[in-house]
């Protein structure tokens, strides 16, 4: 697989797409691409993958063998021509990569002849859907872990190549402080680092010949896996021999510590902890691993476990308890007029029109403090800021809430990322920011969430509320419909 | 991403490959590639991923670019100038693609200097995780449908771009019909297939113009989706009113019928049934989607549904329920020397020594019938088969099955994929095979285990035994180390 994703799509996509063309019906449609519950129940999403998709977008192209290869399917002949100089030529607005989402609000919009529109569905989704998952998964992680840092070792357990390499790039943005994925290192730019394995002591004569040969040679990096045998009656004591080696040459001087990567965490951390003190090591480190997630975390913090450093592997690649992210893309205008998908389930009614979404903050642009609702609203909709601004959730529309004017400011959310096909500055931004631009934004956006939003369990619910036109747009074409 | 993955390694085998280079300790290892337990409960998993490996490999190649990038790192001069020169010059055996394999045997046995053989250990596991856990997901879902066919739909939820990829074309491998996934039609020659989206029939005046629009241009596989407004009173309908006008025209001659996308699939499906027979459209087929995996399916066919076609997306494209296959890489021996992990964790302690798999089978090998047991023995071993074989459980020793003379056969199972860094025609098989060859395989796999070791709760579980000399060789490394 390269660079060239135009072929990674669904294949309804292409006869939708050959039967608009035939019939004529390849008006401007706008898509949402938005989603219904946050996975793991927590209390937000980190929107992630847009760099990604801008690129997607500017590689599209079916190649002579890709034609060659759908026309052994019943299309027609009219359809493979027009695939040949297939390109985007409409528009995408987008959140920033790296935002504090919630659900039901627009994180992507796309207004394109709907031809466009479609074929380019499947590939956003499994992006976005991917990226966006593993990002929130780290981001609950990274919060359990405060102060400390969490390492993402999963690549093994990836959902192959892309999943690891994308998934690594998501689990920084998000707040990893790096990961052992040598490739996400030299594409992204994140830190990685890594020491050695079970494999390194077995294949020494001893555990303490293996130590102190890597010692010798990493005295800078000198994490020691130390339970290989046995962690406290072999590996610390061995480790402990290798730093006082290395010390003895002058040599201990950078990072140094051990790994646990079995038995009790909380029990072995903590006595291993008082024999690296015991002998004056009171800067090593100690690091965990084994399928570590943010609830374990959690329980052995509680426990008093003496942890310095988090390695997160599996329970984070493949955000093992909750692995999608259920994104969908849903038809909102064509041709001008608005769009609405119903359905007995109400959670699953789309909101119709062209759609803008609102961050209302309290404090000013210049001093923001937190995040105090979300306001979807349909595009070109003012808010005048010189006024007091009452919103209302669009269920049960009793339940008002109102910002006083000078305590509140807003910003529209969704960014122009591709106008006529062409990328925008914001586009090429978000293709150029490095990843610690992305990880300080994603950050900042955590800071503006009381705490009650980042509760693993039960989180409060961010307000996603309807401007008055939106809503009342809906509601009629729901009597329409119905 | 390209083709070369090269990178895609955990940073920590690099810094063992420098320590090895430098501690001139590149003796040649012996490393087993197994797992510990099948996912979801079943009772078995399926081997896939071969053929990425084998290009893998032989595709491995540090560029300069990758060199540069590692040069900023704590590495010596000597081993960035050892990667130039980066081959892989060691053997790989391994199982068909395919092939129903069971906990604790090597599926893979890598037979390398340890720098080479370490390096490749994370695409290794990267790879056979990924697409053996879609292939076991598949094998379940498929073994409930039983004669109805099963379409992976999952693109759109798979973990980024390979995911999807390479997840579609293991579950055709598996005995999935066919895929969504334009690519993997593409790549790997699986059966793609898809009709319209909700989207299509929204961006038409009614949903009567929608069907008629899309059977005029689809007539030979018109399958029409019922749910955007009502199935039943008029998604249902309307499907029967394009059936009926393509009929008079005469150009109903190909698959048709509806997908049921939502609600409760087995009462839609037994009305629409009805109102299709009644209509005179008995061969009209129904397709069912919409959060499907293997319980539903079994709960929907004890219910009666009349569904003749599933199409899978989320809980197969990710595993959803278990998504991790726990595949590891451990070292068996280095320098001719046995090696052995203990660990506290009885499960978790290794087989020693470089090993094969011998399945035993029923029958003969001209009519081979079922899957009796594994043996894993020492390489070089040999099984009489002029004599009964008496094989033992490794954790109850007393518990004995004896397999009579001329009622069984035996075959080793690791094939040699590389030897000394060549691709043999094995390996060049299994890079050229077309999937419907290794479905076909897969199936005949699936066909010789017992229905009892398919079962989706509680299989039997199939017997993995080692030989006598293995056993002795495991409980004399066990009573040195401990």
């Amino acid at each position: 697989m390269n660079n060239n994703l135009t072929m990674l799509t669904d294949f309804y996509q292409l006869t939708m797409a050959d039967g608009h063309l035939n019939a004529e019906h390849n008006d401007i449609a706008v898509f949402d691409l938005f989603y219904r519950s946050n996975p793991f129940g927590n209390g937000y999403s980190i929107f992630a993958g847009l760099k990604q998709i801008v690129e997607y977008i500017e590689n599209l192209e079916f190649t002579d063998d890709d034609i060659t290869y759908l026309s052994r399917f019943d299309f027609s002949k009219k359809f493979l021509n027009y695939l040949k100089d297939f390109k985007f030529t409409g528009d995408i607005y987008a959140m920033p990569e790296g935002t504090v989402v919630f659900p039901n609000e627009p994180l992507i919009r796309v207004e394109a002849p709907i031809i466009e529109a479609q074929i380019i569905e499947t590939t956003l989704l499994n992006i976005i859907n991917h990226q966006s998952l593993i990002a929130t998964k780290a981001a609950r992680i990274v919060e359990v872990a405060g102060e400390d840092n969490v390492l993402e070792f999963g690549l093994r357990r990836g959902h192959g190549p892309s999943a690891g390499l994308y998934g690594a790039r998501a689990a920084v943005l998000a707040g990893c402080k790096g990961t052992s994925n040598v490739m996400a290192g030299k594409d992204f730019g994140v830190p990685v680092s890594g020491t050695h394995a079970h494999s390194w002591i077995m294949s020494f004569e001893s555990e303490a010949t293996a130590f102190l040969v890597y010692g010798q040679m990493f005295p800078n990096a000198c994490i020691l896996l130390v339970d290989t045998y046995d962690t406290l009656k072999s590996g610390v004591p061995n480790a402990i021999k290798t730093f006082k080696y290395l010390q003895s040459k002058g040599k201990l001087n950078g990072l140094y510590g051990i790994r646990l990567d079995s038995g009790d965490l909380a029990y072995l951390s903590k006595e291993a902890r008082k024999m690296l003190d015991d002998a004056g090591f009171y800067d090593a480190k100690i690091v965990a691993s084994n399928d570590l997630d943010e609830h374990i975390i959690a329980a052995l913090k509680q426990q008093g476990a003496k942890i310095d450093l988090w390695g997160v592997g599996t329970n984070l690649i493949t955000a093992k308890d909750d692995p999608a992210f259920g994104a969908v893309y849903k038809l909102a205008e064509y041709n001008g007029k608005h769009k609405i998908k119903i359905s007995e389930n109400v959670i699953k009614v789309t909101n119709p029109g062209k759609k803008q979404v609102v961050r209302i903050y309290s404090g000013t642009p210049t001093f923001p403090e937190n995040i105090l609702a979300d306001l979807i609203i349909l595009d070109g909709e003012k808010i005048n800021k010189k006024e007091d601004l009452t919103i209302f959730d669009p269920k049960d529309t009793w339940k008002k809430t109102t910002f006083k004017s000078g305590e509140y400011y807003t910003r529209e959310m969704l960014e122009p990322m591709l106008i006529n096909g062409k990328t925008t500055s914001y586009g090429d931004y978000a293709k150029r920011k490095t990843i610690s631009v992305m990880k300080n934004y994603c950050k900042t956006q955590k800071d503006r969430l009381w705490p009650e939003y980042k509760r693993l369990l039960n989180p409060h619910i961010m307000k996603v509320d309807l401007s008055q036109q939106l809503y009342d747009l809906k509601m009629s074409l729901l009597n329409e419909e119905v």
